[in-house]
């Protein structure tokens, strides 16, 4: 008597996780094109192969393993991207990618011999979806998709001057496979928020992703010492800095509660030395809401607060990249497709919001896409201690392998 | 014909301030025990040997270049520091080694034939006092005065887990040098503030060091979705440092303009991601006052604000290390004897304090010192565009010069 499909993907889940394990911990630090990333690549790779998928790499090490049901014709993918931010969640991506491994190995067993299928199977592994070492994220599904330059992708530096193509070299896993043609897209993920969870929901049905508007911002002021220069010549990059970040946390209050969530996740200060007045601050600072008139309000107020910092300290605040897009809904044909298998499965579902991007995101602007959610305790994210239960880990696996089954049999072509 | 003492002396300075220049500007980047640093001490060292002057390191990299005049007698050391700040000014601690240099040399040369020397010369480059790659400053003095252990300062890492003992023996400049005996001790340093500059004084005659209060803070939140985490679930580690930025500077406007210097110069984040919040920032913190009072009432009120800011974001602020000194004054004996000095050469002076720590603070309290200060056009420190006059480096040399005669003729004994 095998294993039963339960038991298979936990031990499976639980092999994947002790990847770049963070000792004293659940978590993991698997950052894209390190180490523990290519071990994990590696091990991926094993297990579809053993199951009797052909693993690829393309140029900028997207990984696809693919099963071919029918010659010739296109490709279901599904997946996600197994590396991580550093001291993460071993949840995030890498659920997903393993949740359609064992979707796909399934629905290839099931539909090998019936004749159902009319399209084929590949499972994605993603590369560089977290954006942490290398930016932009989500770059692996933006070069697929055509939104990224190949080229700029692998020029991209990470804080040790290391590109992105020697570090993927340097794994062994940057590729030429030519990109299998897509027939539509499949993608499950934890949910990063506390709703589902809150509300008793098992499967989420992604409807859209909040708008967002991102900002890489300059602060320039000028280099003195620290003890001595007269307070009122100073021009301090990092104090400029630091009221922009409060600032970005008090636009909050002006709208309705969670309308906005601003954030200010890295922050760079030259020379940062102890007794030197910061020359330099960089910071990343995002504002985002699933209201696009929000959106726009909060953005002309923060314009308002960079003018009002930059005359009071006597800095250059000057923005210097910016990366915005509205509310972005999903298909209504996958989320009906995603519906009827989570009803007739009887799994609580709902349709819900994206507040974080992810590969989709990308990928429904090419082909039609489902993307699916499952809960998180407590909605803990790029944390050590995220947490989803087993019951609603399998659950997903269910919903997914279902999803895909029908995907190959033709729904959404 | 000779070339003149000026001559000379401008002829080293350029040669000198060329060691790590930055690129499209007059000034270096020559961080303790790099490269640069190296260089610049390898110069030093032919210069002084090839005026008959020994040089030896000790085991934390103070260079020593010694004359002796009288055998078995004590040293004056004259001397400050080569090493410099990122991007800084090529003034600073250069000129004092440059001037103690060829005060020397002119010293020893007109003492050697008459009798008049008691004492003996040594002019000494103090390793590492700006302390930007390791901490602390001073390190060099701080050791030689006993203030540090050998072993702690030898041990100390910088950024990327090099140890001191390392970067040394890398640039060949650790030695085994017993230190000289100390009879005296001379230095002279750029301003650093504009007083001296806009009030025509030439010669400042350093009678005390302001206080200060440094922290070394670290703020305690929790990692989570920068976008997806609700506001008021996040416990955000770089806001409430961005506070207490906010509020460092904020406390000066509390007292008398002048009476309060305040700073964070070094801010580092832990992950420092684009779409984390973040779990830990660490900040250096100084407080600077002239007055124990306001001091004392400063220190009082930043530990309010880090109460009242840990409270509003949810985050530990805790005091890692702390470092406080009273106003330090210099020794009246030493500035008669200065003030006599610039007297009898005609040269504009007045009693000046000093806001920043120099090495000269720690040889004070184990010898008889002397402290002179030239002017800085605008104040201008720790950048590029630092700036002294060479008449005013030159009017330096020669107070240097005869206050060292005098220090080696017997003064201060």
């Amino acid at each position: 008597m095998g294993v039963s499909h339960e038991e298979a993907f936990l031990d499976d889940w639980s092999a994947l996780s002790a990847f770049g394990a963070v000792a004293g911990t659940t978590g993991v630090d698997r950052q894209a094109a390190t180490e523990p990333d290519g071990e994990q690549r590696r091990w991926l790779d094993a297990l579809l192969t053993s199951e009797g998928f052909t693993v690829h790499r393309d140029a900028i090490g997207n990984q696809f393993a693919l099963c071919e049901l029918v010659p010739g014709a296109p490709y279901v993918l599904t997946g996600s991207h197994l590396d991580s931010q550093p001291t993460a969640g071993r949840f995030d991506g890498a659920y997903g990618v393993l949740a359609s491994a064992h979707a796909a190995i399934r629905t290839a067993c099931s539909l090998r011999e019936t004749g159902e299928a009319t399209r084929n199977i590949a499972v994605v592994n993603w590369f560089n979806e977290e954006g942490s070492r290398f930016k932009p994220s989500m770059m692996g599904s933006s070069v697929f998709t055509g939104k990224l330059s190949l080229e700029d992708a692998l020029a991209t530096v990470d804080r040790h001057g290391v590109t992105v193509r020697e570090a993927l070299e340097g794994i062994g896993e940057r590729g030429d496979a030519v990109a299998p043609e897509v027939a539509s897209y499949l993608e499950i993920h934890v949910e990063q928020g506390r709703a589902m969870a809150e509300n008793g929901i098992t499967i989420g049905l992604v409807e859209a992703t909040w708008g967002a508007h991102k900002f890489e911002i300059r602060v320039t002021g000028e280099q003195a010492h620290s003890g001595s220069a007269l307070m009122r010549d100073r021009r301090d990059a990092l104090l400029a800095a630091s009221r922009l970040v409060v600032a970005a946390r008090d636009l909050v209050e002006r709208f309705p509660e969670g309308m906005l969530h601003t954030a200010v996740g890295e922050l760079h200060v030259y020379p940062n030395s102890p007794v030197v007045v910061a020359s330099e601050a960089r910071l990343l600072l995002d504002l985002r809401s699933e209201s696009a008139e929000v959106l726009a309000a909060a953005t002309a107020a923060l314009m308002a607060e960079m003018e009002r910092i930059a005359a009071k300290d006597r800095v250059g605040i000057e923005i210097v990249a910016e990366h915005a897009w509205d509310r972005n809904p999903y298909g209504e044909a996958g989320l009906a497709l995603a519906r009827s298998v989570a009803s007739e499965m009887g799994l609580p579902h709902a349709r819900v919001l994206t507040i974080a991007g992810h590969d989709s995101t990308n990928m429904k602007d090419i082909a039609p896409t489902v993307m699916l959610f499952v809960p998180s305790v407590d909605g803990v994210s790029h944390n050590v201690n995220e947490y989803t239960t087993d019951a609603d880990l399998l659950a997903g696996v269910e919903a997914t392998t279902e999803v895909l089954r029908r995907l190959v049999c033709g729904a959404l072509s």
